[in-house]
């Protein structure tokens, strides 16, 4: 079994619309981190973090390793393009607007103006 | 008493948690629409549209206007760099991967690889 596939865009947004959720994707992009540092600097209780790091692992936005050294340790790290249907999404309406910026400018220099 | 200012990011990423509020933005980009445009071309009612307008107006995404050949009739727009908060934590989170990266990269130089 390979990974989940990159979340899609209703699922990221309604993950990322969680403030501690969305803390653990700043603090994972700094770098890899156990569950219990996530808690603490997010400020939450280890079984509220546990629940976000599952919905977070479940929809493929973070992954976990057990290190070789220290089987009982759990290590999360941010997995590469898991915003990718994000930054797609803002692509397009920016994409959109573009357009129709271009479209108003060839209809003011067809008026000749 | 100007526009609000553009939406910070815990209010962009709740408001886009709904596919229908999304839809909106999708519309929008592509040119000004009627409320009535709206709820037709995302197929809900417009008592539904109503209030999803009212909340993207309140957080400053969208814009209204009532044009002067037409005093009843209500313009949606897209408002311009209402997105931004969302593109610059996205920004955020691929600086610290890519500083992360390079890290990494000066670590493997640094040990002789």
């Amino acid at each position: 079994m390979g990974p989940p596939p990159a979340p899609d865009v209703e699922r990221l947004f309604v993950l990322l619309s969680d403030p501690t959720r969305r803390g653990v994707v700043e603090e994972l992009g700094s770098g890899p981190r156990r569950a219990g540092e996530l808690a603490t600097a997010l400020g939450t209780s280890p079984s509220s973090m546990s629940r976000h790091l599952r919905a977070l692992l479940d929809a493929g936005v973070v992954t976990d390793e057990r290190p070789a050294e220290d089987a009982r340790a759990r290590i999360f790290h941010l997995r590469p393009g898991s915003m990718a249907a994000v930054q797609a999404w803002l692509d397009q309406i920016q994409a959109q607007w573009d357009e129709q910026l271009a479209s108003f400018r060839r209809h003011l220099e067809g008026s000749g103006r």
